[in-house]
Formats: C-alpha cells, structure tokens, sequence
C-alpha cells in the first residue's frame, strides 16, 4: 500500500497534478495511522448480519471466465421490516462495507418509521468481495472487473434476487454517500425499474471531464479555510515555500524532526502530503459537532485548525503552525508520540481507488493561483503514463461523460431522471466547488444554467461551480444544501447536538421519500 | 453455417422448443438459397459512404485485452445535411449494415425535410465490423464481446465523436427496425443525454423471461393464416402429422421428392423447419405492396399462401399443399427448379444471432395445443445444455430483464422514459402476440395494465399479449400501431402502391419527430 490513501476518492486529488515548481507527479503517500486503532473488531458493532451473494464476475461479456462467480459480501437488518414494506439498499464505495455501514446511521434512525429493511452491498473488490481472493489486486487481468458499472450491475442482481426472495411488491430505494452517493444517483438513472429512488449525499457528478472547472475542489477547500480566517489562508498558502526551503537548507533530518515523523523521511513531498492530506480531509469533514468519520476531531476542525494557526505568536514560522494544524487532525485524541508519515495503513481497504482513478474515474484537479495549494497543472499525458507503468492501463477520461451524461447533464436529469435527492453541505469541497477567475471567458463551468449563482468579489469573478447538484432540477431531482453542511454529514447517527438546519435536512429527505413510497403504492393500485 | 437461419431473430423461435412428439432438440437449418442472388455487390446500390471507427473492444472492463481496436462499420449520407441540424442515426441489428440501409428507405425519404445527416452504424460482429476479423466467431474468447450492451456503448462513443467532430448542438435520433429496435428504444433508456428520442419499429421488448406468455408469438402467427382462411389453418395443423407419416411410411427420398429438394434429405426436421421458417417469415412480411425483404413476394403473402392452400382439389393432401404455400415463400421468381432446404446460405451474416440467442436474448417461445405449429414446450435444461455443448456458455435468462427492466417496464416507461415511438404493423407476429387461454388465471401476461385488450372468442379468452408496446404510455413514449402492417414496414421507402395507412403513419411519425426537434431547440434557447 505503498501510493493510496484514496479516502472518498481523495487519491485523485494530487494524483495528477503537476506542480509548477516541479514536474515531479507524486502520489500522496498514506498517513492513516490512527486507523489502525479504529480498526474493527471482526464482530461488528452495529445491529447487521454479515451475508455474502454469489456474483457474477462480468456482467458485460459472456467470455468463459466471465460467469466466474465471486462472494459478494452484504449486511442486512430485518428488525423492522415486514412484508411489502420498502428496502433500503446502501451501495457500497470504496472501502469496506462495515465502515459505510458504522457512519451511516442516518438509515438505522429511519428505518422504524418506515419498516424497511436495511441492506448495505459491499462495492466489489473492496473489503472481503474479492472476486480473486488476494489475488485480487495482482494486475489488471484481475482488476479489470472492478469498475462502476460492474458494480451498479451487482447491485441491480442482488437487489432483483433479493425481491424475488422476499418480497416483489416491496419499493427500493438506494442510499450512498461520496462515490457511493454518484452509484446511488446513476443506479436511478439506469435502473429505474429496480430502484424507485435515489438519497445521493455528496455526490460529485460534476467533476468529470470538462463539466466543472478543474481548480473547483481545491479553491473550495481553500476558501473554507480563508471563511475562518484571511490570516490563516495566508500563512498556509505561504507554508509550501517555507517547506521547502526548509527540505533544502536544513535537510531531511530536520524536516523529520519538526514533523515529528516517527522515522527519518525520505522525501520533502511526504511530508507535503501529510500536510495536504490533513487540510482536505478537515474540509470534507467540516462537521458541527464532534465526530470521527476519517479521524477524531471536533466540531467545525477548520475553525479550530485556524485557531491554531491564527494563536501562534507573531513569529513563529509559518511551517511550525501548520504542522501544529495538522496534528489536530492527526492527533486530536492526543494518543500519538510521533507520525508515521511515510508508512501509512489502510484500515477501510481503499486503495482499490487508486485503480478506479487510472481508468474510468479520471477527475482532473488542479490549483489556481489564489489557491491555499501550490499552483499545479493537470498533465494527461504524464498521468496516463503513470497509470500504464503502475497498472499496463490507459485512463479513458470521456467514458464517465459518455455512459451517464456530460455537459447537459442537468437537462438530462431534468427531462429524463426523476426521485433523485442531491444533499450537500457548502463546507464539503466535493459538494461546493468554487471557481475564482479573472474573467467570464475564463470559466470553463458549463453546467451554467441550473447550477451556477455567481457574485462578484474585489479580486474579481468568483463563481460556484459546484461539484455535485445544488438547486432543485424539477419536482423530482431535488437539491437539499445546507451552508454549514459537510461531506454526507446528513447520513451520520443523529445526536443531541446536531444543529437544527441538519434535523430539517434529514426531515425534509424522510418526507420526500415518503411522498416517493406513496406515490408508488398508488400507482400500484 | 450449419445452425442457423436467425433472420431477424428467428433463430430461436425453435431453438429450444420441446415437441410433445419427439424430445429432439433441433436447429432449423438455413434455408435462404435465394438470398445469394441478393447479395450485394461490393459497390453499393445506395447513397452512402463507407466508413470505419476505431472502437473499442469492451467497454466496461479495463482487462489489458479490453482496450484493443477493431473497426466498426458505418454507412454516411451527408448530402442533405447542414451544421446544427439532426443526426438521424440507424442503430444496426443482426446483419450486415448494408441491408439494413437498402430496407430502411423511410430514412432517406425523410432526410430532406430535417436536413438530416444520416449514418447507419453496423452492429459489432455483423458484416464487416469484426472485432477479431475471421477468428471473431471462432469461439466464446472472442464471442464473448458480442452483446447488446457492448453493442449500445459503441453506438454511444461513435455518435459522441461524431457530434465532438461535426456539430456538438445537433440533435440524435436513433432508428432500429425489429432487434435494431430494441436497441433503440434502449438506447434512449440508457443514454438520454446522447440521443434526443428514438423510432423503434417492430420491437419486441417484451419477448423475454416471463413478460408476456411464451405462446404469444406462434399463437399470432397462426392468427394471422386463421384470419386469411379456417381451412388455411386446420390444413397447415394438419400437416405436420402428414409429413412425419410420410417421412416413416415412405422414407426420406419420397419425401425429398414432394419437397423439390436439389439433394436427398438426411432428416424429417429438414423439411419441417423448411415449411416452418416460410410461414413464420411470410407472416412477419405480410406487407401490403409487392416487396424483397426477406425474399420477393407479393402483396399480402399471407393470403396469397392461402389461396394456394385452398385452391387444391379437395382430394389433395395436406402435405401437398403446404409444401406448394411455401413454395410461393422460397420461389415467388420463379427462378428455382429445386430447393437447397439442407445447405443455406447466409448472405447477410446473421448466424451471430445464435451466439446472442445462447447468452442474453433468451426469448423462449412455445406452441400451445391451439397453434397451426405442433405443440411444444420450452426446456430451459436442454436449451442451455445446447447453448454449453455449442458455445461453451450457459444463457443468463434473466439478465435482460434485470438491465432493461422486466414485469412492470410499461411503468418504467411511463414514469421514466420518453421521446420513444413504438411503432407496430398488427400483422406482424413481434409485435401482435395473442394468448388463447382457457381462463384468466392461466395467462401469464403481466403488462395487463397498458399494453393488454382482450375479448372473448366463442373457444374462451382470447388475449392480445402483445410482444411490443401498442398503446401509448405517455404523452412521449407513443404507440403507432396499425392493423394492417407487418414487420418494420414503415421503415420501407415509400412507394405509390403505399395504402392510406401507412402514409398516415409515417406522416405521424415525421410530426412527433418534429415536435422533439423543436422542443430541443427551445429547451437550448
């Protein structure tokens, strides 16, 4: 697991940038320590049977090997259900289904109301739905199965098989968050026969190809943190030089000591990625309360990671705050004694991303100039190039666009799609997207009708152009953003301390479904 | 060749029957002499130009092999065309694509009116368009990527490309006749953002898994001779018995005598499914003008054939007369001193059928004790026992049904799909169908709620479960059926000789085709 943290797709976010300083492209380097701790149990902790299905290999080919049947592993909760009452289904990403299952709490709270029955399908060769065993991962004769929509295939065979079983009359409705939330909502799209609705949380549909601009992610991230305070952007956007000249004056060792690496780093871009790694993630889950979804941490991190930064005294180095930053999100448990910044773990199991990111799951990301980032530019060539030595692959960065829409993509889902919910939260750079450019021509966004409010700033133009589905499409492709909302936070376990904008975002989506289940039945009568 | 006539998927309408006489599975061996005589020269006698596109072998695994090129055929005209306006695409079936462009005037009659750029896209692994060039069909390694779903993707990535190269704004619309119209009606279900509605003539969608009762299309077949003539039917039901008395009381030379046959016959099946496969395609071609589809014949061939049956002395035997009706089938020229009825050709390339038949387009069809064929059953073990010992693949029954919806596809359609005409000539077996049950509860039909009328006969309930959509759904998925047309006849060009029907057809098929068009140039304002 030497190149992937790929948490919620986050390998891709510097997978393929190029920086302008250097045009060495790097992979982030996994910095998960404190995940092993998280690690669970064999015995799960939440309230589900373990069942595995058996799967075809390739739904598309009729090849010899293809009718390869692998296990695909589900959990299931009957405890509420009764007979002709919906099914919830999650649809697994990439990680281990246990892991989707533990901070999707939001389905176990609203399964009473309904009766439903709660399935989460573990995505293919993620956690023990390994179609080659440990083979798995070995090359892509192995990996080549593993795809979107293989997976939403799998999904659409087990849900069928399981209504045959239990009960035909019974509506399905997917759940998923992050990628899995993009399953949800293109499984509604292209299953509307199996599944009667989609809740996709934090669904960046739009970051594909040239729907959004390619700096939209990372000038999100970096103006949740300059909400929280202009100083802090600044001595974070001032830090990456600092870093570096600190990797050429002073030396490795030194390095190693201010990050207060467990072992002597080998490379300054470890150490950049460690801190890369802490900022992102910490945007994507700008939660209100205390929560440990990536790591632990408190409510609103951001706010506290600049209150870091910002308490400082005067002179200190802009490199010694942002490594205090970052260990808030490292070390909020305050159970490290040093970081294994070059050594990292795994404990969800995904870095199958990695291969998604070479293939089909191309999302061109790059850093502007007024970025917290160092400026970066996105070398296709230089990334296909990097997924064939790695992977003997060539990404195809227009299949995405092409098997479930592109540029129009709003007009599609308009006349075309109906029950499906986008939720988001504005602090999530998956959700929100930003765009700041000098000009109208310079944008690139042109998903301008229904999605984009613009408004202008003093440096300029600074545009949403959002990641994911932020206004209402029609009466059925409903947008639910909350301002303080983060990465699928309305997914999370309800807790007394929720804010009351997230009680009414979950409360609006229990109603809609509602509506979705109601209308179903009379149309069955 | 040896298995397989599967013109326009007739191919397994005995594939897997059982007879209730003999367990024999067998395959109804081609019987197209005169179609070599058809063959095209290399020159064509239409308006295109030939073209190929490097496509790719399998979209939807990234194995190393899935990435190679072959080169898919496509037929141009862009003679009537200008920037912005409509693409007219033909989504190729199960031959080459030639043939499909001579039979499909229809499109080429309209192009002047839209300005319209037409391309007819051959279906990969037809014609010329052979992924693996002479080795394609050598078995189920390179068989393996023949499907409808690899074959919709390819049409997906050609027109996406040609829209990039030629005219981003210009809206699709995609055309199929019979299996090419299922692909189009699929097409839009699957990829709405690529194709702005579809023209689906003749297709039955419905023919799969338990959708409608496996009866229904024999069952339309026979009422199609019933209603030319009741001596017509009862003389082709009784003449299976006949010829298997024949075959054993006078051998298989006397029996090659009465069929004219240019060899001596090794089996009675030979001679059965000659007659069979001129019934069923004369009632699939019953058109009303003099017409050279399958073979020439002319007007109305139904009633013609049974003219011939009822015109003989009243002595004459029944065999005698149905080998003279089909007669009228193989040699309507007047051109063939003998029949080749164990040796056929297949001048369009469509043994491929066979493949598609024995992995996804199980269609199962059976003959009940009231149909003009002899009665059999469907047995799904023999079925895939042949499909395993032939190919080396077993049938994946269900799959079709689960991609493209099932049971209650008439609600899929209504509340999800648009911009899809269904149009339906009521002659014509694929689109027809009929259930001649006893009582209600032994009809298996389950599109009751849309598709389905049904009247009493004075022998019990007789029900239209039709194959194909034939009322509308919605106010965009529109059913154009006419009671008197046959198989994709509105696809023909259009001649003097065309009754009123079937001008009013086109004419309505024009006008809603327009009305898309312009709904798409206004929804771009």
């Amino acid at each position: 697991m030497a190149q992937s943290p790929a948490l919620l797709f986050l390998l891709l976010f510097i997978f393929a940038t190029k920086t302008i300083e250097s045009t060495q492209i790097f992979f982030p380097r996994a910095t998960h320590q404190s995940l092993i701790k998280q690690a669970k149990d064999p015995k799960l902790s939440i309230p589900y049977k373990t069942q595995f299905f058996p799967q075809l290999l390739d739904h598309f080919t009729f090849q010899p090997q293809s009718s390869k049947i692998f296990y695909q592993k589900y959990l299931i909760n009957d405890h509420y259900w009764e007979h002709g009452a919906p099914i919830f289904v999650y649809t697994g990403n990439e990680g281990n289904i246990e892991w989707f299952a533990e901070n999707t709490g939001f389905m176990l709270d609203i399964a009473p109301k309904f009766r439903a029955l709660l399935v989460f399908i573990e995505h293919r060769f993620y956690g023990e739905s390994l179609p080659f065993g440990k083979d798995s991962y070995k090359s892509a004769k192995t990996l080549g199965y593993l795809n979107s929509q293989q997976a939403l295939a799998d999904f659409a065979v087990l849900i069928q098989s399981m209504k045959n079983l239990l009960s035909e009359v019974s509506p399905v409705l997917v759940f998923g968050g992050s990628y899995g939330g993009m399953l949800a909502a293109w499984f509604r799209l292209k299953y509307p026969h199996v599944a009667l609705g989609a809740l996709a949380s934090s669904a960046p549909i739009l970051q594909f190809d040239d729907i959004t601009p390619w700096t939209s992610f990372y000038d999100a991230v970096t103006q949740d943190f300059k909400d929280a305070s202009q100083n802090c952007y600044e001595v974070i956007k001032g830090s990456w030089a600092e870093l570096q000249a600190v990797s050429e004056q002073k030396g490795l060792a030194e390095l190693s000591r201010s990050f207060r690496s467990c072992e002597n780093l080998h490379s300054m871009y470890s150490a950049r990625n460690w801190l890369w790694t802490a900022f992102v993630y910490t945007a994507m889950v700008n939660y209100p309360t205390e929560a440990n979804f990536m790591m632990p941490l408190p409510a609103y991190p951001v706010r506290e990671m600049c209150k870091i930064i910002d308490g400082f005294p005067p002179r200190a180095t802009k490199l010694s705050r942002v490594v205090a930053a970052a260990s808030l999100y490292y070390n909020y448990s305050r159970t490290e004694k040093c970081f294994k910044i070059e050594n990292a773990t795994d404990a969800h199991g995904l870095h199958g991303w990695d291969w998604q990111a070479c293939t089909e799951m191309v999302m061109p990301m790059t850093c502007s100039k007024d970025s917290m980032f160092p400026p970066s530019t996105f070398d296709y060539k230089a990334f296909s190039e990097q997924c064939m030595r790695k992977y003997g692959v060539l990404p195809r960065p227009h299949w995405i666009t092409t098997e479930f829409g592109g540029n129009r993509i709003e007009q599609v889902l308009k006349r075309f799609g109906s029950n499906i919910i986008f939720s988001n939260g504005m602090q999530d750079p998956w959700s929100r997207g930003r765009f700041q450019g000098k000009s109208f021509s310079e944008m690139k966004c042109e998903a301008l009708s229904l999605f984009v409010f613009f408004f202008l700033e003093k440096n300029g133009t600074v545009m949403e152009c959002p990641l994911s589905v932020l206004k209402n499409i029609s009466a059925s492709i409903i947008a639910l953003a909350t301002e303080k909302g983060a990465h699928h936070v309305d997914f999370r376990s309800a807790t007394k301390e929720d804010p009351d904008w997230l009680v009414e975002q979950r409360r609006q989506e229990v109603e809609i479904i509602q509506r979705w289940i109601n209308e179903y039945h009379s149309d069955f009568k």
